[in-house]
């Protein structure tokens, strides 16, 4: 019996839950629909493609709606949302955004894939012209437009995360002078404040007017341009972009009676099922299995949508895949800098009042022999557990390859391995690529004693 | 009681086991005999001195015997030869090479950790000036003077593995023509062949006069500079740099009784013991448990070196510590180009007989997300048990950001995951990093559909 199978959102986990359907039943019923205009773009491209790094919008697009219809043969539906999940009789209510008009549709097996969306803090002016966000395709467009329409020499970037610092080194190599308003202590808040010294430096180095605790009160138009009135002094500013994290699109989830977690994030198992019979979730709106907590946690990422969905894909269209869960893995370029990180961080140990079971080590290695011209400093903090001395976080922050040896301790996390193991792995070594004593051995090593 | 410690051999595995005794067991006496001038230096380094890529070659000497002695309170004595190991009595015979005077050493505990010295291939003129191996800082000093002192424009590498790879782009780095000739069908010969089309061009490419399936008949001196008969047709050089292997310096053991693998080198156990009560070895003269294979093998890496002595220092100490072994990680900058391998390849395996128990993978993947200026392809080979879908080893290929990607290959061999987990992983994803898919990911789902 082919069965039909509906999607809500047709960005990474909906695409790909989508395509892997297709593939294993190829006769089947695949209806996505997408509330917005494009599916299945490349969001962490976007600050890149504004700053001008990369010149070509169009290659953000992983695929069109046309591409996914003609090549894959899936219906895909942009223009259309989805208003109601009806349990009791399979079926959803959407609305052609069109032409305004609801239509019901029944599903076999149903894919809730709608993401995240960005928080907009309630700030009088917020909605002013010029004040963005930054998380659709749409929003870049809007981004990249106002910039190019516009005479802006100042920007300013209200919260410090990883998407405010790509926007503020995007900004920078634009010409355009960038404020950074950040209502906590550091940048960069998912890292261990400890690191990110060098990471602050950088930042003002690369002519970003950083202001940490920092609220925003308003925001006012002037005759050019917005003020941005904030706790340290008003800003004059041509542009602003709110960029203070994400909340899952779990609305209609929650009002089909779907358990959400306290995140508000829809909670799955491993086979990505909801609460509910044959309503399956994935993406940035789902929790996933922490791997080092064991615990349901919201920590959304283009991997995990990408995989995730693959995975309800799979078990939709009849398969048994498991998908085993996440760490948190992170990475962001900031300007010369990357920051990395897996698995807990010591901060999160103390939110969670496991301090105590946990000890932490701190190194600075090089990138390639000390002796091999351009050898880079690199610095490596792992969390480790008290007594077992398994390997549960690790971060890192450098100029030079950086991210990939950060993988490795993500590899050693999900197997579990004690510092001492990684101590003793058989790691590449030749000048030019490491030291002999690999940053990440080195970090083992001072943990393991 | 304060024992005393012996080690005979002062590089990377004696060095490393002296100052953990030392550091263990403050009062003891340790005494490190090296036939050599130097200690502990950084033999890796050596072609990018020569190249002139590292310009202060003192930075290669890790320690010398004066800061040795004075910091670390080690008694080292350079130009000292061990002729023999008297294990009923628990002594040596050390020559003093100044003097030519022989005495008796007694020890408590001995450590042998004499290395590998490159093999001298029987053909005629191999002796004349002008003719070099690279092992020795020694050696590296000859080859840096020789090209000094003469008027060098073409040099004659026999030999393709990763020395002799290392020296053709040093001798190109000197504006020096080079003729490299490989018995062999491949350069690389560690790696499967069917991965070096592109590197095979790539050395071409940057002037090396390769000759594949090339025998060397005979060396001859010429009015000035060297005649090299080849089988594929006389060479005219300048130097010769005889690349054709290493060999274990295991004689000394091997009279003493001690028991030694096929390769020639000692076998050990995991706490780094030879057969002989007291006496423990480490380094290339020591045989390492492959941990893929769980078969004891010679396969001399400065990474084992440091790691294994260091453990053979605890142990002779007191402790308990074990080396887990080995994967033959290596690493080889081949100009622009990183070969990586780490674990089985498949050219092992068919040597082993037990091709038909595995199965490969070779996929290509961007270094970067592909919409990111500058993204590099590489290419990543797999060997895969066929049952139990385990990773038994990995080869990577490319220009960027291969090495430590290789490494997390290492690890999860260490892990013993399968394809499967691998695909899990949860690795750093950001588009000037990786793509969402990192080749990692991408060379484990294709091996595990």
């Amino acid at each position: 019996m082919t069965k039909k199978f509906v999607i809500i959102g047709g960005d990474a986990a909906g695409m790909s839950a989508a395509s892997k359907i297709r593939r294993m039943q190829p006769e089947s019923e695949v209806i996505v629909f997408e509330k917005g205009p494009h599916i299945s773009f490349a969001a962490c491209g976007m600050p890149y493609w504004i700053g001008g790094v990369i010149e070509d919008g169009r290659k953000l697009q992983v695929l069109t709606p046309e591409i996914a219809r003609d090549k894959r043969n899936l219906d895909v539906r942009i223009g259309h949302e989805v208003v109601k999940i009806d349990v009791s009789n399979k079926s959803i209510v959407v609305r052609d955004l069109d032409s305004g008009e609801k239509f019901n549709e029944a599903y076999d097996k149903l894919l809730i894939a709608t993401g995240a969306r960005a928080i907009v803090p309630p700030i009088p002016g917020v909605g002013y012209e010029g004040v963005f966000t930054l998380r659709s395709l749409a929003d870049g467009h809007r981004i990249k437009n106002y910039i190019a329409d516009h005479g802006i020499s100042h920007a300013t970037i209200i919260g410090g995360g990883h998407i405010g610092l790509e926007m503020a080194e995007a900004f920078r190599h634009l010409r355009i002078d960038v404020t950074m308003l950040v209502r906590g202590d550091q940048i960069a808040p998912s890292m261990d404040s400890d690191l990110l010294d060098q990471l602050t430096e950088h930042v003002l180095e690369n002519g970003v007017d950083l202001q940490l605790r920092t609220g925003v009160e308003s925001i006012h138009r002037l005759d050019q341009g917005l003020l941005v009135r904030a706790s340290s002094g008003d800003v004059k500013t041509d542009i602003v972009l709110v960029s203070t994290g994400v909340e899952p699109n779990s609305e209609l989830a929650i009002e089909a009676g779907i358990e959400v977690g306290n995140s508000g994030a829809i909670i799955i198992n491993k086979h990505m099922q909801t609460s509910v019979e044959n309503i399956y979730a994935s993406g940035d709106c789902a929790e996933h299995n922490h791997r080092v907590l064991d615990e349901s946690m919201w920590i959304p990422m283009a991997t995990s949508a990408n995989k995730g969905g693959r995975i309800a894909g799979e078990n939709m269209a009849g398969g048994h895949a498991n998908f085993p869960g996440i760490l948190g893995t992170a990475v962001t370029k900031v300007f010369d800098f990357t920051i990395a990180q897996t698995g807990l961080t010591e901060k999160q140990a103390e939110r969670m009042g496991t301090l105590s079971n946990i000890e932490t080590t701190t190194i600075i290695g090089g990138n390639r022999a000390h002796y091999y011209p351009g050898s880079q400093p690199m610095t490596v903090k792992l969390v480790v557990d008290k007594i077992s001395k398994r390997l549960l976080g690790a971060q890192m922050i450098g100029k030079s390859d950086v991210a990939k040896r950060l993988d490795v301790f993500a590899t050693a996390i999900t197997a579990k391995m004690s510092v001492e193991d990684i101590s003793m792995l058989d790691l590449t070594y030749a000048p030019p690529i490491s030291p002999v004593y690999d940053p990440i051995l080195v970090a083992a090593n001072v943990a393991n004693k």
